[in-house]
């Protein structure tokens, strides 16, 4: 474990569910913070963290050698790093030496093109998506996957090690998000296969908690049977990871799919049926609720009676 | 664990891959084992290791305490018990106590109906279906989930016992088989939905190996990273399980599902690919070649030049 | 137009929805008429129209020259012919000359293996689906299409010509099933097609009637759009062909590419949204209430407040 | 039929495959037409004809009254619209009065974004996207679908009937857009179909050529299996459409889908299809062309030897 270097002055853009206790282990670890965030109010809750508020990304970037970047989307790290009509982006702050880590699951294409930007003004910029929601970014446990310079990387290290117990590098600009895509377009396909696979048991007459007994007691168990099932056999859609945040991951991952002509045929079934999950009104549930839609589909209860 | 019973007899009908190890394990827990196949040659061959060849199934049934039945199918199970215009089923040779264990993966609407007539006979019947392949089977560590009567489970743990190192039971007669339906619909679902992933990510750029790697170094690594993972990055595809055999799992849980009038879109857009694969010539490898379907849907090669 | 053969008697099995109304028009045309029914009563009400009433499969074949059957499923036509545990088949009646023109939507495989036996007794099958439901059926205007010998065919015809208006011969037994599965595949894909599409344009703001009357003017129009259309535009789902016998349509044509190991992805979406509409409860409407299940999936509805 | 008036000054701005055939028909009929094309090479070509040629799409809009568009995809259209830094674009030229069609299939929420910029400069905008291709574009046939107002489709009249032969107005503006993307999504998705549906058939054992003379005599008989079936009978995958256009109609609507969150799982799996026949080396062949992977996925051959 590398020692944190308090000295870096570290911006951090994007105060959502993932971003605020992130840019906290941040804070916690001693380093300077600046933030920014477009909905302000988020923002000023760091203030009395000991945190600097920014005006905007530029005023984010010229006051910080490494530079966090945490959004919604795509477009949402295009707008801060590229700016808009109405605040300039990171580029116009970007000086030789400062390096922008996107922590955001973004498309490799968008993140190559940044950074090709960044560079020309002497920066660099990491793509460094991460494994886990909310509970491991509070507890600094997130696994990150880095594309990009290695020595980029060696610089920033010691801020995503605040961040995440395990930093893998993966290769040049892009392959960070290509990896999360990966990862994304297998877990999200195993959720939506655990409740089909579920469905199907449940309607032939199984109890869901016998099922879920079982494969826990076999070598199929897994993440997603870990994790998921309990809340499926329970009822219990407390969101850990929204249906919300899935369809748009499955989305990216299509995306990735469209641009270089690959049939996904899993993934949009996967998609198909979160989108039915949403229609029928589960949008803010966990992603597990994906069951309730087999519910429907199968005219079925997961509960026994 | 239960002390295996010696002088117990028992029947074995299903001499396939699955089959020759696991009455094997039989014969070497000391039971006497008697044997019956529709290929004869390969029930000769255990003569040699001290077993009976009977000449159709009655004579198992009638020689036998238990039997134990490892076919292809449900209809080759259904034949075996109630016989064919060749031969005379199991059903001619039960009589009051014995017990049939089909540890076929079955239909649980055949299985029920199979064992009515048992019990009609004064017989006993188990779906007994094993989770594992031919390693398993022949170290005799197999998983087996068992539905029907408690107490027919009692008496046929001992034999059980030599072939698996787990016996769970899960409810009446048919369960056995739809616990097994609900885990191959996952387990195959998630084995293209894995090759899918590496297809998007190896499309994109990365080598196979990196998501390989990083995968079994997150949460997300699972059974089918595991075992199939380095089979598609060494392009080695000797089958321990092949894709013919997941092609007709998978029929069987879509035969279900069409019972029950449930949708699974995952498994049948799973299903097809499965199809694709075998088209492509490769019925014969192992399960993980459904990543040669993906080479040729997507213009890809999972191997780095 | 062959000119009818009164003297030809013609037996006539499965009195449902379709073969009420075509044995009726065999009787218009002056044809002697014997008749059974697993239901009893429906064969009854034949009686007061001239028709005779066989107690048996076996009876109807030994009394006719030409035996239709229209019943619901390749094992029913299966149970016909060759009997059961309760009565005997028509295969016991058959002698020389005897021809048996099966109309049900068979599977190629069950009709060539009964076409096999028949001929061992000195008769003729042939498969001869027809394309059209109740209307068509009552006014004699089916169009049947037919595998099997072009000699059995022209004895057959004018019977055939009772019940069609369009007498399509296109090869040797099977091929008339795997014609009918062929359209079948097609049109009950693009009725589910249709919903899908009318769903996008609804959801985006488009009248269902709009998209209704600017498809009409186009080259698209078809069929569903002509026939199913105006029942999905006034919410009209009173059954011309009913969702359930659409799903089991889609199942048979499955089952062919199950056999044949030939992917078909998109049938196997089109009968999952059917299974979905059914579980929604509608069943019994027209297939055209597809439109239903992608009102619950999309969170829509068609018809314009 | 409205009577030209040549006095109106068209701009047309697009001149790909369906773009010259429509410029040459409004010029054909009398009307001044100044174009513009990103690959200047194209417009030169006009200029023997009698066009002038301008020199970015803001002096197009400058000096014309109705300006088409017919370019590859929305961004391109965007781009015609609002500039990029290489050139100006045409809302730098519109004044009150102007009227911008544009023809190309678009995205409804693009669309209506760039009809509000329009207007805030005083013009009005259509979204005028067509039916059919090459040929009709050609012969003046197209069908033109109109969203947007009425009155400045009155005024637009003249020049969109060079063009077509049948102009409909559906809506305000987007709703051509919508209309187009729901035939679209139908009309795709029948394409796949009927060569998912030969495909069946084929391997089951009919001549393809018997498949698409029986369809041709029933009802069933459509746009697609007219127009396409004798392509894939005969093998003759000369493009009238594209496999990538095709393609891109198909990622067009599910854009929208994904917009509005409805699953569209019929055209998913159609649009993987089109993927793997443009894996399989024919993206520049006709749509028909589908049948060739469906070869490949069921090992099948649909011309008889």
């Amino acid at each position: 474990m590398t020692q944190p270097i308090p000295q870096v002055k570290v911006g951090f853009i994007g105060l959502g569910n993932m971003g605020i206790p992130m840019a906290k282990n941040v804070l916690k670890k001693g380093f300077q913070l600046i933030v920014w965030n477009r909905t302000l109010s988020k923002a000023e809750e760091f203030k009395g963290l000991g945190a600097e508020v920014a005006s905007n990304p530029k005023e984010v970037a010229e006051r910080s050698d490494i530079i966090i970047t945490m959004v919604a989307s795509p477009s949402a790290v295009e707008q801060v790093v590229m700016g808009t009509s109405e605040w300039p982006g990171l580029i116009d702050g970007i000086s030789a030496g400062k390096i922008v880590v996107d922590m955001t699951t973004n498309l490799p294409s968008v993140s190559i093109k940044l950074a090709q930007e960044v560079k020309k003004k002497g920066g660099e910029m990491l793509d460094a998506p991460v494994v886990g929601s909310v509970r491991p970014a509070t507890e600094g446990t997130l696994t990150i996957i880095v594309g990009g310079k290695k020595e980029a990387l060696e610089k920033a290290r010691p801020v995503l090690e605040a961040m995440g117990k395990k930093v893998i590098h993966v290769g040049e600009n892009g392959t960070g998000c290509i990896m999360k895509l990966f990862l994304n377009t297998h877990i999200h396909t195993m959720m939506v296969s655990y409740a089909e696979s579920l469905a199907l048991g449940r309607k032939a007459g199984l109890d869901t908690a016998t099922m879920q007994k079982v494969i826990s007691e076999t070598v199929f168990k897994n993440y997603i049977s870990d994790l998921k099932g309990p809340k499926i056999v329970g009822g219990d859609y407390k969101p850990l990871f929204t249906v919300e945040l899935m369809a748009k991951d499955m989305e990216l991952a299509l995306e990735l799919g469209k641009e270089l002509k690959v049939p996904l045929p899993l993934l949009s079934a996967a998609r198909d049926v979160t989108y039915a999950t949403i229609s029928f009104g589960n949008e803010k549930l966990d992603n597990s609720a994906v069951a309730l839609a087999y519910e429907k589909l199968g005219n079925l209860k997961f509960k026994s009676e």
